[in-house]
């Protein structure tokens, strides 16, 4: 019997190059199919609800394939950690129904991109969060990511090289907030533009500082598609 | 004139091999040196509070050197950054007397040994933490811990190849407390034996766990030589 598997992963993807399977680089597609091959001697296509970049980490990724193995839904999280590096890890595992797929069916998505601010580097975070040796003004970033919420055209914040289409997406929530020592900024939507979420964390970073004083209404307002409107930051966020 | 100087380092030991100069790796006193031949083009000898295993992280390191250098100690800190991998960091730098030698003039130390209990691990403790199975009573750790403290005969706690010579050593305060997600194990003391603060972790979760059944007191009172107590955990505690 066809069986539809949904699991949900947490990566460190500091050593990885990003969700999608590439043949001379490791992604995360790339060893869990191995992980699953290990585990059920088969090699379905395996959805994933995005693709990640390399470098960037995931607290709740969640994917689907199909099997026609018998192992359990429980015996499945062990089975396949057993076989994924130490940087990749299976949380959960359950039968989802026959229609189900996680690249297709996803409805909102989560990016949270983590600044601090500290005069001198913290090499524990050097994976994880953007070093930025000025002070930062969270309650300044909030209020201008609010401005990111709703259905706009996105074309002031995507890579200049991104592909053609609609630019247009809905922004469900842009939140700023300190958390441990980080200024961290969660960005919920339907879907994003290539580079979009670290371009939007950058942009708030240049209006804390006050390098960029337009707001970020009139950013949007003013979309030329010639230029992102602030810098893209590295990856190394959740 | 010469001058002699203290630094305080933090560095992410993941990647390092240490603290100790080595010929073909790469350690902290190797891109320290480094970085001191860049910014004054001298290569003094560093002293260093103690040797840090391979995987092993630090918070708050002192080393010291001399040098004929007039940069001010203000603008050390950012020069030797400017040259040093992330994973290592220089905090502070201070002008100290003329006889003060961090690795002879060091009173104590303090190492730290993390573990987590949780049914899956998690990716991004993996280099951080121990990652444990089984639930843990760190109430129970923290009074077996106690009979650490105080001056002893810790043959039981060395690694069985390790060097001759006194056993004896004083633990000043052994502390296990709960913080944030992690059981943190402390060790303070004078200085302590090779892999004595992994034996003494790793023994604390045995008798957390039950397989180890006699007190900590007890296994010093029976210090063989033949065997350490308990196991020896993997490095990547602070």
């Amino acid at each position: 019997m066809t069986r539809n598997l949904k699991l949900e992963l947490a990566y460190d993807g500091t050593e990885l190059h990003g969700w999608q399977w590439q043949e001379n680089a490791v992604s995360v597609q790339n060893v869990l199919s191995d992980a699953v091959f290990s585990v059920t001697a088969e090699r379905p296509v395996i959805y994933g609800c995005g693709r990640t970049d390399a470098g960037v980490h995931a607290k709740g990724y969640v994917c689907s394939f199909t099997t026609e193995s018998g192992v359990p839904t429980g015996k499945f999280v062990g089975a396949l950690n057993n076989y994924l590096p130490d940087s990749v890890v299976v949380k959960s595992c359950e039968e989802a129904p026959p229609e189900f797929n996680a690249r297709y069916d996803v409805t909102s998505k989560t990016y949270r991109y983590a600044v601090y601010d500290s005069r001198v580097a913290d090499p524990f975070l050097r994976n994880r969060a953007y070093h930025h040796p000025g002070k930062l003004d969270a309650g300044l970033m909030a209020r201008a990511a609010k401005e990111f919420e709703g259905e706009h055209d996105f074309t002031s914040f995507c890579a200049s090289h991104s592909v053609p289409g609609s630019k247009v997406r809905t922004v469900y929530s842009a939140r700023v907030s300190e958390e441990g020592g980080l200024t961290v900024m969660d960005f919920t939507g339907s879907g994003f533009l290539y580079n979009m979420v670290r371009i939007m964390a950058g942009t708030l970073v240049e209006i804390s500082e006050g390098r960029i004083t337009d707001t970020v209404a009139q950013i949007i307002e003013n979309a030329t598609g010639s230029a992102p409107a602030g810098p893209c930051p590295p990856a190394g966020s959740t």
